[in-house]
């Protein structure tokens, strides 16, 4: 049975059925000029719900108990979510938190805090309770949507809690919060709720570790959200006919702006509580998918799972979070999926730079090509601007400078990466101080040490943190991981920077051997390491080559996949 | 030898090869929000440079000078533009006129005359003499660009008049005007020209003959043209493997915002002066067309012309200015070319809605596909709102309602189309009064008469009460009565569209004879419709001269004495 099918054989509730004669148009003041409509991300799944009311708008079909919603249904399910939030007592601005793996439930967050004039704090699901709670409390939120698998996190919150069962069922106690909803509507539909007159106004709250200890609250726009929105939906092709699968926790920076690039799109939406690569390639195989999104570490999973097989049909993948290996590059491309290569942030609502691929790399050596791939790129349409400068220093009152120097375009000097655009935040929430500061002269300052080559693509050495100082030299730990993951047996490999009595700092690589290679080397890790020593050897200079080769069975990562090197460094110092 | 072979082998001016390491950046105040980045599609062009330096921008073959531009060429030829109106005086908002059929400089201008922070006034080149002078008196327009063959038409003109003579050599005076530009720069390219700080500032200022007698200035902002221009390029899947036909004029509406949407997606235009059918099918066959625009009365022309055959690559057709019939859909499709049906206006900066195509509708026959596809359907994502509402009438005072009532979604009730959002004009140029009554409670109204179909498809009835598709020319009824009323022997003359096989719509004209003057015509009606036509061609263009003159002895009126032209339409159309 396709998943349109299903759809067809799937019962909603009889609250999640739109009335005969359904519009979708918001309550908006007469003296509003005519000409200029706030931007907002609402519109999209609108419009999709009005032009393709029957269509497959999202699947959930992984659970125990499935559900399939058209367009309208869906539509009329967020309709429901707003209403039930304003008769909580939900205010335009306020703080709605989700904590929930991807859902329908985060799905309809997505669009439904929106329309209910509300800020969506989504938190990431792998933090502690204690994380938690400050979180909550930072932001201020007023109300919490949770998964039941994460309850324990808000069990003494003393704020409304609606936990979800993810059953779409009666008796889930976020389906009885829906049917409130639509029964406190009274049957005004879309017109009896206000839409957003200041398109600058908060979209969604969203804290990140950043660099600092606490975590920071990041404040996204309505305006920044709907230009991100389609910039992403255009770059990556998205239409009508594409299925896009839920790989990326939807809590990461709001899943990249996709849940509002999909309904631009009126696509259809797989969504996936876990990343289980049986379910991710029966998707791939079976449901007509053409999008994903995700860190390298998950498609790397996904190029080495059992199932993985070449598809009929190309699939696009947007890669995020790292560069691709010309090992990953050729392990998707040999499965038929193009990988997209982009760069961005939190604070840039994802994707921010694309690697434009030239006519001319298709004929290069695997190897030169995916060092021109793994390159960060120039600006996607709605990002405006990204630069490379040279570091930054604050002078003694602790200002920060006001002239930005590009560095020159040799593909050596580092500097560091500022953007200005419609997707770039609008603020740390709460905290002017930290905005101010993260802003110099126009640009935010992004922490990551680049450089710009002469045809304009812009790569990413490091996070500043992450630069090994190696005998007074600079060394890319990123551009090392480059060379090591070339190595057959090397499946996944993070560098860091260790403390050196003569050095000051050498490199020290982690490194997961590939299934299939390590039972060669068991027992025999330090003539592997030698092995892969000799490797670097051959590939960098004296400075970058790794003085320590440790073999992990894992290596420390956050909920979105990012490896942690801080953790490494930690370890790598008490060593 | 292909475009891109012409390309490379095309040696473009000195002045037109940008420096070795130029920056595509203007000036922007460090003082601005770095999270808000004033929107213009300015902006396109720069990115496409900066990516696709070398990829073919503009091809213009079929001259007896062929030119060949690169992004990047093609890139400083418009920075020099912006340079030339710069020191010829052109101060940010002052108004440029165009006249050019399509040509590099037209192309050119919708880019330069954007980053001289003027605003560009593209005018009809079928307009006779008086009518020019009328606009640029009106607009108050400080330069023309015109090109040669149209130099008549401002040969009195008290402003400075760069003419072109579409070579792009040394020795045409428009390539002098850009030489010029660049060496006033002293080479400080882009990064010597202001970013409008302003995005509702104006873009354009395009003259309709509106429902009135006197043209009227449309403005249109950088905001609209952007979020139009995204839209427009979204929607037709313009992606940096397209190639855009020019056969829209583009002085109409700004080609609709095309010459921003092929610069967003990097793709390549091939523009051609005329509408000459054998150069329009060697492009389609022979150059790799993807994109065209154009009214129904073009498309006829093009599949009915000798040339014609089946292409071997589908093109998409965007279609507007009326619906196409069964007919023309099925010879599009016969030839490969699939027809995209959209509806707008000069106010809404061209396409505003869309019939967007439903999957079962493939499987009807072709009559009744056909008329499904003849509506107007739905706004395009960057459109916000379009309604049909029951006619808005004024009260005692002549203050619009505020009220707006949708029609029944029956497919019978008539109303009016109203439309809100960034894609509509913002004002009237120097007409507060009429701006204000052109909007209602926040819509623009169209005054075009449409049904509301239970699907939720708009569809036009009556495109206006007056006004006449002519050519996919609006021609003023109005207007048009004024010049045959200055006929000696006119007593009272009213002007309504006939279908015509070839045009469209052509005008008829319905006339009472003088009294004092009727006795001489009696038994010669045939020879006085002659007499009037040539009256008419002294002064009006040749899209709104009436192809037949019917001498009546009263027209039908109401009881205020207005004359009732749906009854005149109707006698018509059964003639």
């Amino acid at each position: 049975m396709t998943l349109e099918e299903s759809m067809q054989a799937f019962h909603p509730s009889p609250e999640s059925l739109p009335p005969r004669d359904v519009n979708y148009r918001l309550r908006f003041p007469h003296s509003s000029p005519g000409f200029k409509h706030p931007l907002n991300p609402l519109a999209f799944l609108l419009r999709s719900a009005q032009i393709y009311p029957n269509k497959l708008a999202l699947a959930h079909a992984d659970v125990a108990q499935p559900v399939f919603y058209s367009y309208a249904v869906w539509a009329q399910r967020v309709q429901n979510l707003a209403y039930a939030l304003i008769q909580a007592g939900i205010k335009p601005g306020d703080r709605v938190a989700v904590i929930s793996p991807n859902s329908p439930m985060i799905a309809d967050a997505h669009q439904g805090i929106l329309a209910a004039r509300a800020v969506i704090c989504p938190i990431n699901t792998r933090l502690t309770r204690p994380e938690v709670d400050y979180i909550l409390e930072h932001s201020g939120s007023k109300l919490i949507l949770v998964d039941h698998e994460l309850a324990h996190l808000v069990q003494n919150a003393n704020i409304p809690v609606i936990v979800s069962k993810d059953t779409g069922r009666a008796g889930d106690p976020y389906e009885e919060f829906l049917s409130t909803g639509r029964r406190f509507s009274g049957e005004k539909g879309w017109s009896g709720l206000d839409w957003e007159e200041d398109e600058d106004a908060a979209i969604a709250l969203c804290y990140t570790s950043g660099t600092s200890g606490r975590p920071k609250g990041v404040i996204t726009s309505l305006r920044g959200a709907y230009l991100a929105a389609f910039g992403n939906a255009y770059d990556a092709g998205l239409t009508r006919d594409s299925t896009y699968l839920w790989i990326l926790p939807m809590f990461h920076a709001c899943g990249w702006t996709f849940p509002w690039a999909i309904t631009l799109a009126s696509a259809t939406q797989i969504i996936l509580r876990t990343v289980s690569y049986p379910q991710i390639w029966y998707h791939l195989t079976k449901s007509g998918v053409t999008h994903y999104c995700g860190a390298p570490t998950v498609q790397i999973g996904l190029a080495n799972a059992p199932e993985a097989k070449r598809l009929d049909k190309s699939i696009l993948a947007v890669v995020a979070g790292s560069a691709p290996t010309a090992h990953l590059l050729s392990s998707l491309e040999r499965l038929n999926i193009r990988p997209l290569h982009v760069y961005g942030l939190t604070y840039t609502y994802g994707p921010f730079t694309r690697c434009y691929m030239q006519p001319h790399w298709d004929s290069l050596p695997l190897d030169e090509r995916a060092r021109y791939v793994a390159r960060q790129g120039m600006t996607i349409a709605t990002s405006d601007d990204a630069r490379v400068v040279y570091c930054v220093k604050e002078d003694e009152e602790g200002a920060p400078e006001t002239e930005l120097v590009d560095v020159p375009k040799d593909g050596k000097t580092l500097g560091e990466v500022v953007v200005r655009g419609n997707s770039v935040m609008k603020e740390y929430f709460r905290d002017p101080e930290a905005t101010k500061k993260a802003f110099r002269a126009g640009y935010f300052a992004s922490g990551d040490l680049a450089v710009m080559h002469p045809d304009g693509y812009i790569a990413i050495q490091d996070r500043g943190k992450d630069i090994i100082i190696s005998g007074g030299e600079n060394a890319s730990s990123l551009a090392i991981e480059q060379e090591l993951a070339s190595h057959p047996d090397v499946l996944e490999v993070s560098v860091v920077a260790r403390p050196h009595p003569k050095w000051g700092e050498r490199p020290m690589a982690f490194v997961i051997l590939h299934p299939q290679r390590a039972q060669q080397w068991v027992g025999r890790h330090a003539e592997f390491a030698d092995a892969l020593k000799k490797h670097a050897r051959q590939r960098l200079p004296g400075f970058a080559c790794p003085e320590w080769v440790e073999v992990v069975a894992e290596l420390p990562k956050t909920s979105t996949g990012k490896i942690q090197k801080a953790v490494l460094r930690q370890t790598a110092a008490k060593l």
